[in-house]
């Protein structure tokens, strides 16, 4: 079985994350279209020209490396290379690093291809702008009206971080390709939750990406002075809430499965002293799950339960959906392809959905997609502790080759391999 | 039966409303010590040497009108002046209003007295500096310090707030005269709740101003990313605190009584993203009850309570006890007192304790103190809408001034009357 080299993946995530490292928090702050993000484009450019890649930068700022002349539809890998604030080292740099390593060892080892492959650096996956500019420019995602409209939260607008760093926004529209060119999409992630570590496995085969719904929710009844108020005369607006969270482990217990989530992380008491009861509180809930029934039978249980809190707690109930992203899946046939490589390679796995976001669900809608997760240390990320043992590193940079192989190569001549 | 004229105190409480009013939101702003408050001390001070009353400003603020020159001791009768920000028009003032009202009538009527009244409009109830500075004066529940450091929210001292008008804060400490003179002390008050008027009671007897104590506690878990984590795997601050919500009632029925109060008014989440398992929570609550005991069970019972609710949810649980305050009692002479008239008025009545603190709860330290509630329509105050009947009005002032004549003729002259 041909292997990948872990070691320089390792000396390259860590010359990577020179770019935007903060010495105060030890955080990598590399946001999309930043000098940092833009210097790190830079030098991917030349490392992968180094190892023999076609490379260029296209007009949504994704750095793609072609491997292989032929003109017959690629096989498309990699992940992002910016950061949150304050980030990590590992989260979308491993999928990038790793596809690098992978094609690395397919040319040492002068394998023939029967198509080619392009290591793909996506641009802006982190959302400094709302989206997921590269993979969406990749698979045809974008409209004119969002590119001149997006804006980041300090006031700076995509069109114009982009024509900082000498890209049109209107050339973005030329990145899609189309689905006949592509023959499938693989990305290898940190998991970014504490599952894999849990149970122990080394591999999360992901079935797809949650679709994922956000309320912002608003129980309305009336602030008095807490100490006069009897408590069978007040409607006090937090009990509401607090009500409800007490009842959704309930709801994914009888409407969801081990997969649902559901998440109150923003609140606010109106008017919000210790000596007053709040007659107003605003919420979030964040639902999240892998089947399009299921999510929509939590919606209808929260909106129920919520109904009959705020009859009992004599409010008034109103909520804003803010979104509704519906769940995306990951190829039947890729998936096999995965588990048929785990077990090859005798590495212990998992097949789970994934909660967050990535750069893999665009894709799904144009080509087969697979998307295969490494643990995450006590589950962190998005934070300077995030890391990853090198040890699956190297585990999930063994298995996403076997599958690039399994891809580009035909099929008669790996089975007389 | 002497009866007071509800006329004249409705048409006093309308002039006294201009002090301070505001023509956009319709509420009273005359905070203590601002131009508004004290041009209101002034007109008070005509008024009340108008009715032929000895009148003087003590050190503290406090407008006193004393009626009868003998040299015994005092029946000191009255609230406080001040507002908060946008007030209504009858908080404090009623009970200053009223009195001078009993005393108009008295003189009226040339009744003989063998105890002097004093009218009294205290100073800065509500607390712009902290504390009741008027009624702490006048029985003594002040100190140096306290007086060399109180300040307000936007950073004036009391101590430049009182000499801006013309007042020394040592002379402050002149102002306490001892319990020796003071023979009594009554204060007619809106209930600021919905008490009375949902038991269609005109009259609450107030028995104590209950105890009161305050917490800022805190529950840490962990943030977590909301989709990649399960919800079994998290530590979320969140279901903490609306667990501990979930048992305020049951902690009531077995430790405290209708009596009993516990309110979370203030909360924050952290770090309070929609996307986020938020992994802390800050909150505050207050607690109430009349009876010492029963406070100190209540109190026990929340830190059982969060305690094991934070061993479920995987938190770390602290709190600090930011004040205590034990109940206030009145006295059972001037309750039975109150209750005797109340009756031959034929006015319905319920006794019950005040859950917000008034002037009395420092005069019961030294003196027999007595405290008359009055309906709040829809139990609102500290509003532009605050509002008590006048046929209510009527009823607490005529109370208000059986009880004075009791405690200011001596009972062998009352019984013969």
């Amino acid at each position: 079985m041909t292997n990948i080299n872990v070691q320089r993946i390792e000396d390259d995530l860590f010359e990577l994350s020179k770019f935007g490292y903060n010495e105060h928090d030890k955080g990598v702050y590399r946001q999309g279209f930043t000098k940092a993000d833009m210097d790190a484009r830079k030098w991917l450019i030349t490392l992968f020209r180094k190892n023999g890649l076609n490379t260029h930068m296209d007009a949504a700022g994704n750095v793609i490396g072609r491997y292989g002349d032929m003109d017959r539809p690629t096989v498309m890998v990699g992940s992002h290379l910016d950061s949150v604030p304050a980030g990590g080292i590992f989260d979308g740099t491993l999928g990038v690093i790793a596809a690098l390593e992978c094609v690395r060892t397919i040319r040492e080892n002068k394998i023939d291809l029967d198509y080619p492959i392009e290591v793909v650096a996506t641009s802006e996956e982190e959302g400094r702008f709302g989206g997921m500019l590269g993979s969406q420019a990749l698979t045809g995602n974008v409209t004119l009206e969002w590119l001149e409209t997006a804006i980041d939260p300090s006031g700076v607008m995509l069109k114009d971080a982009l024509s900082e760093n000498g890209l049109n926004y209107h050339d973005v529209l030329h990145v899609y390709r189309g689905k006949e060119n592509i023959k499938a999409f693989l990305e290898l992630h940190v998991e970014q939750g504490p599952v894999l570590e849990n149970k122990m496995k080394s591999i999360g085969i992901v079935d797809g990406i949650s679709g994922v719904f956000k309320w912002l929710v608003r129980l309305i009844g009336k602030a008095d002075h807490a100490g006069t108020a009897p408590m069978d005369m007040r409607s006090d607006a937090f009990l509401g809430v607090a009500d409800f969270a007490h009842e959704i482990q309930r709801i994914i217990d009888e409407e969801g499965t081990d997969r649902s989530r559901i998440t109150i992380g923003h609140l606010e008491l109106k008017p919000g002293f210790p000596h007053t009861v709040p007659g107003e509180v605003e919420f979030s809930i964040v639902g999240r799950d892998l089947d399009l029934e299921i999510m929509n039978n939590l919606a209808n249980a929260c909106r129920r339960v919520l109904s009959s809190i705020a009859r009992k707690h004599r409010l008034m109930f109103e909520y804003e959906q803010m979104s509704w992203l519906e769940p995306k899946y990951c190829s039947k046939k890729i998936i096999e392809l995965i588990e048929k490589n785990t077990k090859k390679r005798d590495y212990s796995y998992i097949n789970m959905p994934s909660g967050a976001g990535h750069d893999a669900q665009f894709f799904t809608d144009i080509t087969d997609t697979g998307l295969i997760f490494v643990p995450s240390v006590n589950g962190v990320s998005h934070a300077p502790d995030e890391w990853t043992h090198w040890v699956d590193v190297e585990r999930g940079a063994n298995l996403l080759l076997d599958c690039i192989l399994d891809l580009s190569v035909d099929n008669d001549k790996i089975s007389g391999d």
